[in-house]
């Protein structure tokens, strides 16, 4: 009955184009320290749980990636999803592999691709949440105190407290208008982090009995089948397809700077800043300059002169485009032809 | 009595960084057309005068790679000036070796680093020049009709007519302020391009007659003796060695777009637009960005959703700044660190 960490690895995706590629993902870019963010994820980990209990769920194109980022890993803790299938899946595998190896372990899931501010208080949480979890039978899921009405989250409304911290949870909120994010802020409702704890065990069962997209494979993850087993499914959020149709979810908050990293302006809130309120990183040389986000990779960056713009290089490209921007790089890297979006 | 034109290309700077470096300055950059500013030159004044009297003033540091963008120039018209020491002694040598070679020549001054707008205009401007300068015996300049009240450039103000369209000169101004520059735009003065056309012999004699800068070295010159010349001559322009104190000077208009590119600003006003207002080179890409300009050399350049910045970039360095800024890199490049400047 020890506890595991679960570790969804396995985004794609454009929001951080140039740098950001297939196959270099946002969570293998040092995007917050010198380190990779999943890097950063398992060592902020590291005091709660080992590697040899750490499983990385990832895909097969970044399988190779993960396994040199982390050679304490253990290679049969890396999961390499044959196609992506949503959250659903990926912890009803997690939690199958992890009841195999431990029939009354407890996982803590977490993404590979968030910043945290605080550290410690982040695994203070994670262990209220264990101990909720393990004395309630629950599925706790860890609400982030919202730091602003950001319209770009989930948000949860708490109910009843159950066992203090933790209260169940009355509403979940799909992504709401800025108006409605403001009147949650002021409600108390909590952001919908995607950190989740619970037994092994239970979660199974609540998959099983809540969740057909998934129930029907689950024999052959319990067989260790991991075709087969993804193959079986119908691709579903854990969300959707377990959270928001069971009775047994209880939701604790949590205040330790979570930010989930979405844009290349968020780096603006979690880097460390200069004087000027810019956040560089790199062979960065800033003059007169005020509220940027500089990543340069490789290749040096000068600004002049200029404020509140993104400017992210590599070797070979260079993006120049506004905060505010960067908040929508979708139609950028769409707009792009291939041999430069795919450079 | 040949007519030769003397191309000034010895300038070195750093309003093109990271373009230019002293290995590579503005006249050796492709920043108007695909070639670089010099070779634009000599095509431009090749109905006018063939490369067998054309003489490039250079230096040390250049020659090598003017040699190699020029290949139809024979050797001995590349001039290396072994120091730098202003316009008047590097003319006062081109007089020296055209006068050897044709003693009744005649020489069309410029520099090399100048966009020109309308380049059968501009030859008929040296044309009338030269005429007015050989049946005169004058030293003639080409004031160019401003077009802007531009506070960076001197300023003729022509005097009485002579031999239409030359006139005399009532006076050269420096550089005004801006509402000097307004003034002399609203009473027809015209800019001091640097466009110069004589005869050699006539230039020859002002020197002797008025520079005592550079007429004590005269005599090495006119022995080839390119080193003992230059070391004989004290730093001057040819405006006040020469000109200023000269009663033999003549202007005549010029309209045809011409140009100094002082800046990357300035690339805005020569170069071909897109729809957007930008003006763009090299595998640049301006996604919904307007009045941009963008030089990108040897590396993508990607921008979006920014209006009125200058990026230039090379293999290894982006600069971001904006139009308005780019008229002042030197602060700039003063402030960055050796290994970044002179990268």
């Amino acid at each position: 009955m020890s506890r595991w960490a679960v570790v969804l690895a396995g985004g794609v995706g454009s929001r951080f184009w140039p740098l950001s590629t297939p196959a270099r993902p946002k969570q293998l870019l040092p995007l917050v320290t010198a380190q990779p963010l999943l890097a950063d994820t398992l060592r902020r980990l590291g005091p709660l749980v080992p590697a040899e209990r750490t499983l990385v769920i990832t895909n097969a194109t970044l399988a190779a990636a993960v396994a040199k980022l982390l050679p304490a890993l253990p290679a049969k803790n890396i999961v390499a999803e044959p196609k992506s299938a949503g959250t659903a899946p990926a912890l009803a595998w997690a939690a199958a592999e992890v009841a195999r190896r431990d029939p009354a372990g407890t996982m803590l899931c977490v993404h590979a691709d968030w910043a945290i501010g605080d550290d410690a208080g982040f695994r203070a949480a994670l262990e209220r949440a264990a101990e909720a979890a393990e004395s309630q039978r629950a599925l706790v899921t860890v609400g982030v105190v919202p730091t602003r009405a950001d319209p770009g989250f989930g948000y949860i409304r708490p109910g009843a407290p159950v066992a203090p911290p933790a209260r169940t949870v009355e509403r979940f909120i799909e992504k709401p208008d800025r108006a409605t994010a403001a009147r949650l802020l002021e409600e108390g409702c909590l952001w919908n982090s995607g950190i989740f704890v619970w037994r092994a065990d239970d979660f199974l069962a609540e998959v099983r009995a809540r969740c057909p997209e998934v129930a029907p494979a689950l024999p052959h993850a319990e067989q260790g089948a991991l075709r087969a087993f993804f193959e079986g499914c119908r691709p579903i959020s854990v969300d959707h397809g377990v959270l928001e149709r069971s009775a047994k979810v209880l939701v604790i908050p949590g205040d330790f700077g979570w930010d989930d990293v979405g844009t290349w302006a968020a780096l603006h809130r979690v880097r460390a800043r200069d004087g000027s309120g810019n956040a560089a990183a790199g062979d960065a040389h800033l003059v007169e300059s005020h509220g940027n986000v500089v990543h340069a990779d490789g290749h040096t960056v000068v600004l002049y002169g200029v404020d509140d713009l993104v400017v992210a290089a590599r070797d070979g490209v260079t993006l120049v485009t506004t905060r505010e921007r960067a908040a929508d790089l979708k139609a950028l890297v769409d707009a792009l032809p291939p041999e430069v979006r795919d450079r």
